[in-house]
């Protein structure tokens, strides 16, 4: 696995993933085997072996029609625009200018913002990517409503169509409904991938393309980690990245250790954190069971949440991504050495950034928190293909091991109930 | 407390903050009477009665400056840049444009941000305000190092002193050096004021000035919080939100509720969640002791972590912020109700995003869930001035209730001693 996604145990003590083996091997069976709870819901396990060129060419020739608007709009809540904004975070400058600009709309309900969008959007001649399955989710229901207003009051039907992509049903629901009214060019959520596994279906990609990302090296990464993961040599416990860290977090929780903090150095990498707290989130707590998913954005958190994590309850875990090679300054000699730090001139800042992250692992292993580390080589959308996949197939295992099914989510539907009754919804 | 802030306790059961009350009134009496550990950084206890119009006039004579430039780089990491960003990021727009640009740096290492960072500036006329006691943090320090040596290459030293601005010790340390051998205005660090209870000082409230923002506002809402919480009114328990506040999260810990859980639903409150992240996870995160502090941006996160909040380990409590008012778009009617989301017209989005607050109340309080809510009428620089002011006393009181110094933080050091031996610090 050295060419894609290397686990790394050095750290890890009080706890050992070796001896859940046979437990992982007979989660990824029933994975594998497809017989296990919610296996109506697996059309993600080999998704990224069967994109083709020609989705491919869908996807960007969409794509490039959507980059001669102003801007896109990204129309989606949970699993319908967190994969997608996770890469998009991770790879593109975090200073607007130069590249084409993304928004985002209807992941939540806050008012104020809305405003604010809608203000600034309303002299632009923007994209809207609206994906849901149905339609009538509340959060982006209403925020496509807005926008859908606002872009008939200001342009004719023909130019909408050039304007408006829906990604949604195949056949059923309102915004399929909608989109086929008005003839907006339309992909299709496949019924049997949930939002949190979706990234590799058009969910993803086409909000990923429109972003100006490579999306054939993105499904590339995706494809050959689970072509790894089928074949003979990724199948042994040792050398399957994604069964190893599916053990290794059994162990810690069986250990008491209730939390997995995901720690990343790159501030690039926030979103990708909020994928995989909604991915192991959604799909492990439930049955008053299941890992809190938490993050930190290090070495700024170090001076926030540092502390508690060397010296409070030890009932924590750490996994950490570690990137060996980022471009960036070189510190320089100052002639007076003022601040003290000439000691560092002539290192990258990102050699000091990776020696803060060996010190940290140190110090907190001495603290009694087992850290695992994820070293990935380059952060492109290659290697971003290659940790999504081995995250969301770590996840089947994972929730199989712990006795509950990966792909429901009976728990959401609680606040919703609610709502539609304070709503008075008919 | 009505006019400031005020806690509901309706969500709140299988807990109670009255049986703890005695233990409250006594960490109370120890935070006032200056005798408990870390008594020597209770500067910021009094500090918002102390902030006279002079005072505030040299805070937006330094602003006025700054804001005749291009832009502003805030140069600090934890407790010197998350109070000011809190509230930056909590009432300024979410969209660049009108507004006065404000960067960050220095608040972590990582190489690519700062590199883009450096590049988007090294074309224009921006101000630093750098904020560090000691000036030799390394990150703040290097990223600083990066910044000064640009603005030495493009400018003259007069128009330097007009562009950088250093927050810092009133004698001690090498950016006080430089500073003064530059000729640069200084704001000061009071030597009893740590890190993360320092927002009102210049360490928060300049960066909040040069953001547009009315600093004066800021500071009367805690000072009408600290003058509350001393009157006779404001001491009593039963209406005293700080005390309440400290009593409950401290009840719900001793009956195994392990995890605080801080919901907010707007998200420009984000960093509000961060600060606070800080500030109790900081203070209370040691001797093996201590809530994790976490937060979600709801709605959002219902479709995220609202699956595991609903469902998973029964560890959690949730301190929930109701905003009452805010601006933002009304629903119309749409011709065919093709979403079927007819049913809200005429509401505004905001009475839907506090709907969305009840429901998911009930659903999490029926889940075993102890929710509070802390109601805000407005959401502006007078409220959180109180809301801020307010989490640090009960900051102070829930650490005492704990057993441990809230003023301390001897874990950060760990991977400090470890990076500079890795290093090669002299």
């Amino acid at each position: 696995m050295k060419q894609f996604i290397e686990l790394d145990f050095d750290f890890v003590t009080g706890v050992s993933p070796d001896a859940l083996e046979a437990e992982a091997v007979q989660a990824r069976d029933l994975l594998e085997n497809r017989n296990g709870p919610g296996n109506d819901f697996l059309g993600w396990l080999d998704l990224p072996l069967q994109i083709d060129n020609a989705q491919l060419d869908e996807l960007r020739q969409a794509a490039d029609t959507i980059r001669r608007s102003e801007g896109l709009v990204i129309v989606g809540i949970g699993g319908s625009y967190l994969g997608a904004r996770a890469v998009l975070e991770a790879l593109r400058s975090p200073f607007s200018g130069a590249q084409f600009p993304i928004y985002y709309a209807g992941h939540q309900l806050d008012a104020e913002y809305h405003a604010a969008l809608l203000e600034f959007l309303k002299v632009r001649r923007y994209a809207v990517n609206v994906i849901s399955k149905s339609g009538t989710t509340t959060e982006p229901g209403l925020a496509f409503r807005f926008l859908w207003r606002d872009l008939n009051d200001r342009f004719s039907a023909d130019d909408i169509k050039k304007m408006v992509f829906a990604t949604t049903d195949a056949q059923k629901g309102s915004l399929r409904k909608l989109a086929d009214e008005a003839g907006l060019k339309t992909f299709v959520i496949p019924d049997d991938v949930g939002g949190r596994f979706s990234v590799f279906t058009p969910v993803g990609l086409l909000p990923i393309a429109a972003g100006g990302l490579n999306v054939a090296s993105f499904v590339e990464g995706a494809h050959d980690m689970r072509a790894y993961l089928k074949s003979d040599a990724g199948r042994a416990f040792a050398e399957n990245p994604a069964l190893q860290y599916a053990a290794y977090r059994n162990a810690c929780y069986q250990n008491g250790k209730k939390i997995e903090i995901f720690a990343a150095y790159q501030s690039a990498l926030l979103y990708v954190a909020e994928w995989w707290k909604q991915l192991y989130g959604e799909s492990e707590g439930k049955n008053g069971k299941g890992i809190f998913p938490a993050s930190v954005n290090l070495s700024t958190d170090l001076h926030s949440l540092g502390q508690w994590m060397q010296d409070g309850e030890r009932t924590i875990f750490e996994t950490v991504i570690d990137v060996a090679r980022q471009k960036g300054p070189v510190i320089q000699q100052q002639e007076n050495n003022a601040d003290g730090l000439n000691y560092l001139a002539g290192k990258t800042l990102h050699e000091v950034n990776r020696t803060a992250l060996q010190a940290t692992l140190a110090a907190h292993r001495d603290g009694g928190v087992p850290c695992l580390q994820i070293r990935m080589g380059d952060l492109n959308e290659y290697s971003l293909g290659a940790l999504l996949y081995m995250f969301e197939y770590a996840c089947g295992v994972s929730a199989y091991m712990l006795g509950v099914n990966p792909f429901d989510q009976p728990g959401v539907e609680a606040y919703k109930q609610n709502m539609f009754r304070l709503l008075g919804k008919p």
